[in-house]
């Protein structure tokens, strides 16, 4: 056995729009307890679009959390926690970029959480090829912006500060590390 | 003036051990009105620690909220908001991997938003370099393995699935796309 804190307790404080909200009570190994924090996340899908000449579909929307607009690969969250994460990264991909895969041409690239130090949100990111336009279909509180740009323009944008999502930067950079 | 939701109204749900937890209301422009969650962070550092021979030094503990262990590069929260992110990085690269830089050799790499759709956690990355060996300094309730890995390793656990922590992808993916 390895040396950690033992989760002894689990309270609901609160069910939120998207996350619910826990309070855990733990153990220390040394016999001490605290209070930790946990959010509960039904878990999400991202898609890098990449168009036949390389260029890489992304959009642009605001953000309420962090009172910003933010250029993102598309993503969403599951349609329920039993949803298969191809099958929502292939409806994001047409619902926030207007554009269409055929579900063979969406990839499984890599799978992250977010934060793992208080939520348990999981994001399967996949990569889509052969695209073509068909149209968006946003949500009602959806306003998003759609633009192409090569990987290298976006390597530094990341550098510069202008693209500032974890999901974004964690899957561009991994998909430009498989890269020939 | 953009289409965007706005935010009419901010309500404290709980005050947590690491975050707090507001209800806001928001005002979509067809005159809807809907909540959304908001988790405010007071914000955290990370070090991606480089030895002498171009291997990185991560660490590895044991994540409540995920019920996994985790190999990370070494990260904390501020001692207060106003805390300078390149200290705190600075210090949970000792605290954490009992190696010491100078903080002349600590630089700057790049920020990220863990989760931007409900949370404001912002995380500033750094490099370090020169190090020396002095010892760990763990809080009460941490219990941290340290390991060198190349960047090739690195790159190779990220597409194996086996670091999933999105900050630690992010910083480690895009420090590769920085190498000659």
């Amino acid at each position: 056995m390895e040396l950690r804190p033992e989760r002894i307790g689990r309270r609901l404080i609160h069910n939120g729009a998207i996350v619910d909200i826990y309070q855990d009570r733990m153990v220390l190994p040394d016999g001490t307890e605290e209070n930790y924090d946990f959010i509960k996340h039904k878990g999400a899908a991202a898609v890098i679009p990449v168009m036949d000449d390389g260029r890489i579909i992304m959009v642009r929307q605001y953000r309420n959390a962090i009172d910003q607009y933010t250029l993102e690969i598309p993503a969403g969250g599951l349609n329920g926690a039993d949803e298969p994460t191809k099958i929502a990264a292939h409806r994001e991909l047409e619902e926030e970029t207007g554009y269409y895969a055929d579900l063979n041409d969406v990839e499984f690239l890599l799978t992250l959480y977010t934060t793992v130090a208080f939520c348990n949100e999981k994001i399967d990111i996949y990569l889509a090829r052969n695209l073509r336009k068909t149209q968006q279909h946003l949500d009602d509180d959806e306003f998003i912006d759609v633009s192409l740009h090569t990987i290298d323009e976006l390597t530094q944008m990341v550098r510069d500060g202008k693209i500032v999502d974890a999901k974004t930067i964690a899957g561009l950079m991994t998909y430009r590390a498989m890269l020939p």
